[in-house]
Parts: C-alpha cells; structure tokens; sequence
C-alpha cells in the first residue's frame, strides 16, 4: 500500500485530503526499530508521536509501586506519543517493540508549521488525535468499571476509596 | 468570582483573553440542577459539553455486567460531556448530581460558529479539550497498571488476558 493510501485509512489522518494530505505527509520522519528495541521511555521529555506503519508494540504504564506494567499493544495504523504532544508533560508510558517496526513521526514544530501554512489541515489533525484519545479514554473508563464491580463483588465498601480520575 | 474571572481560571478556557474569552462566554448557557438530577445519560445522543461552576456531579460508566459504576466525581471548574462533543458517538457515562450543581454548556454548534468567527479562540478550545482528555487518559492508564499489578499479584498470569485499549 502507498505511503498516501495507508495515511488516508487510518484515524490520525481520516479526513484529509488532496494538499492537505499532501502537506501533512511532507512533514512525516520515516523510523525503523528491531524487536526488542524502546522508542521512548516514561519521564523523558519528548514532543514527537508517531503512526505505526508495520509491526507492533507495547504501552508500559508504571503502577504505584513503580513498575512497569503492559496495558496495552498496538499495531499498523495506531498511534503513540501523542499525549506528550497535547499536554507538554514527560512521557507517561515507555514503548517496546514487540515485533519489528516501522513508524512515522510529527513533532510539535511540525504541527505548529501545519498550523501557520494550512490551518484547515492543522485543525483536522487536531480534532482527530481528540478523537483518538477521547476513544480511548472511554475504554479506559470500561476497564475500570469492571475492575471496581469485581472489586466490589469481593469487597462491598471498595467504591469508597476510588480515587478522582480528574482535577 | 465573576464569570469572566471564573471562566479565565478553568483549563478548559486558559489562553484566551479579550475578544476571544468574551466571544466564547457569550456562547455559554447556564443550567441549574438539583441534587440527584441526571444531566444526562449513557447511550443518549448529545453534541454537548459542561462547565460545572458549582455543585459536584458523578461520573458513571457501565461494567460489562451493564451495572453503573461510579468511577470518578467532579466538582467546580472541571468539565463533562465533551467526549460526545468530539467523539460524535452517544454518551460513554450518565452524570448525575450529587451537590446542587450549576453549570454551562456549549454545543457542537457553538464550537462551529467560534470556528468560523474566531479561529484562534476555536483552536485554542480544541487544545485545551484535548489536553484536558489526555490528562484523564493519563491518570486511567495509572488506575489500570494499578489495577493489573494487583491483579498480578494474585495471579501472575492475569496480564495474559488483558483487553487492548485502542484499536
């Protein structure tokens, strides 16, 4: 499949099309990673997410007791890094290449670029990483609410200690 | 506070001033509820967010046995319903309050009149709901390796059978 075609089937980019698309594929960094190897890490400062064109990999988020913990596995078409991008804090997960991959990359000045040359696009972009994680953090919330029905079906008074997801 | 103050405080609105806070207030509808009203519910269609300013609300989402789970509760400043607003699906929760509670609203209309009026004002709005999506994207990932690690610790081969979040 072309560089074009795969970028316009795939969420991140769902929605451009002719220069537009052009002019985001302009912007895109070619990466290759073996297996085994770590994309970024959790705490470092980066403002760089990436579409994932082969391969897969695995979003480690830390546990309270500082572990690292498998939460979920991505594979071609989805997206990482693209927390740290909107909200210009480290990176909250560290990503390992389960199976060798290629990915695209955007920076911040890439976006800010896009934003000064072709708003249109720059907007469509943006409304679609909301989407993206705004899909999922509404699976996150299901996951949730099955950990604390089970943790309530073991402990009726769990609910009580849940913690504010926001504020 | 007034609501100019008020609203120049919240992250929802940070990094707009003048012409550009005053075109997005003007937009803004109030509502007033009860304690125990429901805002809304899940499954419902809606293209509209929530501003609370006072009084506090529930957050809950469905457990796969369909039981509604409380998973977070929000008070003052913070914002609901916005993931229906992007997303264009129905309703992920069901909000109900828990403490008197006024709030405003702005629709998917709203938000395209500011983009056509005001393109600055709309993108800036745009990065802060994303922002404030990815901030509790964040801390759900956290609940969740919490929750798997414990679950771990009871059985060691519980990751096996994780769920993936994005797909």
């Amino acid at each position: 499949m072309s560089l074009t075609r795969f970028c316009r089937s795939i969420p991140i980019f769902g929605g451009l099309e002719g220069r537009s698309l052009d002019h985001v594929l302009s912007l895109l960094q070619e990466h290759n990673y073996a297996q085994g190897a770590t994309i970024f890490s959790k705490g470092e400062l980066g403002r760089t997410m990436y579409v994932l064109r082969e391969g897969e990999v695995d979003v480690l988020c830390p546990a309270s007791n500082g572990r690292m913990i498998p939460i979920v596995r991505l594979g071609p078409g989805e997206c990482f890094g693209e927390m740290a991008l909107v909200e210009l804090q480290p990176r909250s997960a560290t990503i390992l290449v389960r199976k060798k991959a290629k990915a695209f990359s955007l920076n911040n000045m890439d976006l800010y670029t896009l934003y000064r040359a072709d708003n249109y696009a720059y907007v469509i972009v943006l409304q679609n990483i909301c989407r993206m994680i705004s899909r999922r953090l509404r699976k996150a919330d299901s996951r949730i609410s099955d950990f604390l029905a089970a943790s309530e079906q073991v402990r009726p008074r769990a609910a009580k200690g849940r913690k504010r997801l926001t504020g």
